[in-house]
């Protein structure tokens, strides 16, 4: 165990798109647990597109972070040390912490990871934050049938990828935007889905929609925004529902995002657009890990992950994310469990 | 009972606004009631903004009229005649007829028009078409609940005025947008609105907002879009709800209008958007007129209604809207009853 510890701060707000300057590593004395805490050895670190937010001054749903702050995120980590606390060193857990090598946190922020469900990795991914979204976004908000037709967008990433899925074992016809032959590749052989479209080979989304969803779109699950999510709108049908999950083309904006005008569209087919965070259903997460874990199990839901080594790669993971360089959950790995 | 009729055409598709030269004004014989059928002398002809959709060549939730075709309209009026139908002369109906002075109709497609419940004009407005719009929209899709705050546009209209008022039953604080003075009067002392805006006397939408709906928007009932939506949508709290049911200021637009991407907002807020047509709650309309004709009569809903003299006046009533000339109810006078 290091006596030092690396963590990352916020350096400076981004103007626009971030870069490495958006982000400085220092080195400081490895923490002590409080009474009632443990240090956490970071094993595996998630990066999110919501990060982006928290990096603004602005409200948002997530509190800002403060310039010279150390940035968060979701980890699994490795108890190393307890100071009464109740979990023991050597258990594996997982919890909001910081971008570091170590941390520390009270027990009750953080929750035992069961290795009996999968590799301890997918707490961050398809049985973590991510699935769970996915999980309830598709059932609660999007809601698809059989029958109907399901498009989501970031279809390769770690959230779109498992609505694609949840939405095809509901019977639905499932329609997926992606950034790369390699992906769209990923989403019909691997995932299922009926059709994917390489959204970077094609300026005319509608016309692509025209052939991939020729009975309209009954169910959209949109973490991208922009252009596309212009075109999904024109083929909404009536009583269509949308999960607006998350708008990444929009994030890096640094004036307001125009687009054409959405409303007309929803008195005609008197569809549905409604905001998706997944906090909102806590009390249900366990019931949503455990059949996200069933499905991963019996194989209706395959998943992938991108791992980038290292902390200090941390910066580059996350702002590979906005490139869609990840295909399915992209992590950090820090380190190895019982080094 | 005149022999001759006149009734409005569609002269031409409209390039953005409509104008007088949109309407041919024909003249023929008065229309003879087919078996089955009654011919029915037209006493008030609704003019309302949806109307426009159906002046354009392109797919709406309302077929499109053809160029060279009779307008039709919501219509009160007397039977004349009756060729074995189940109305007889004297009855007063009312339908989707043409704007005519006569007009022949199958008795399937015409309700009766019960005077005991209000004046028959109202079977047009507060207890027709546009309240059971203000009724569904409001309970079923804005859902403003004790405490909350309600907005609606184009506040001092058919829709608009009887959606606040249903709102402020509900507990509400009911704040509302108009585009006159006498207007904000009507709302705040008449209707008992606790806010008019008067948004052509501002353009700082945000700002009145602000003051007017100091704890943010819960529910907001949109009749108009734009700008002012706009700003109301910065305003949305958590789990707001929008029920979209006309969007009149961009009607007449004769390119894509574009405004601000509007989806970001919805993440943070969780927000729920949705399109409305009265249309859909049709098992529902008799239980809705019978709350609105008790409302009604025991005051706690106000209606007002501006009538414009003589169906040859019917293209300005229409146009009016546009202008925002009408407070209430904007209708037409054809003829009196018993004539």
């Amino acid at each position: 165990m290091s006596e030092t510890n690396r963590k990352f701060l916020l350096a400076k707000r981004p103007e626009g798109t971030p870069d490495r300057d958006t982000f400085e590593l220092v080195e400081e004395d490895r923490p002590e647990p409080g009474p009632g805490e443990v240090t956490v050895r970071t094993l595996y670190l998630s990066v999110d597109p919501y990060m982006r937010g928290r990096m603004d001054a602005g409200e948002s749903y997530a509190e800002p972070w403060d310039v010279g702050e150390p940035l968060q995120g979701g980890v699994v980590g490795e108890v190393v040390e307890s100071n009464g606390a109740s979990f023991e060193p050597g258990d594996v857990v997982t919890g909001n912490l910081q971008w570091a090598d170590y941390a520390t946190a009270k027990a009750s922020d953080l929750h035992p990871v069961n290795p009996d469900l999968g590799p301890i990795s997918t707490a961050l991914g398809v049985l973590g934050m991510p699935g769970r979204t996915a999980y309830f976004g598709t059932r609660e908000v999007a809601e698809p049938k059989a029958g109907d037709t399901f498009v989501v967008t970031g279809a390769a990433g770690a959230v779109g990828s498992v609505a694609g899925q949840i939405a095809k074992l509901s019977g639905a016809r499932v329609v997926g935007f992606a950034g790369s032959d390699e992906k769209v590749a990923f989403l019909e052989d691997d995932l299922g889905f009926d059709a994917g479209i390489n959204y970077k080979q094609t300026d005319d989304y509608r016309a692509a929609l025209d052939e991939a969803a020729p009975d309209g779109v009954d169910a959209y699950f949109d973490n991208v925004g922009g252009p596309i999510t212009d075109a999904v709108f024109t083929k909404l049908n009536v009583d269509a529902r949308v999960a607006v999950c998350g708008q990444i083309s929009l994030y890096n904006a640094e004036e307001m995002p125009m687009g054409p005008r959405k409303l007309p569209q929803l008195i005609s087919t008197r569809a549905r657009v409604q905001g998706l965070l997944v906090g909102d259903f806590a009390p249900r997460f366990e019931q949503a890990t455990r059949d996200l874990a069933e499905w991963v199990a019996s194989g209706e839901v395959q998943y992938r992950e991108t791992v980038t080594e290292g902390l200090e790669n941390a910066p580059d993971a996350f702002l590979g994310l906005f490139e869609g360089e990840n295909i399915g959950k992209q992590l950090v790995k820090v380190g190895e469990r019982g080094e």
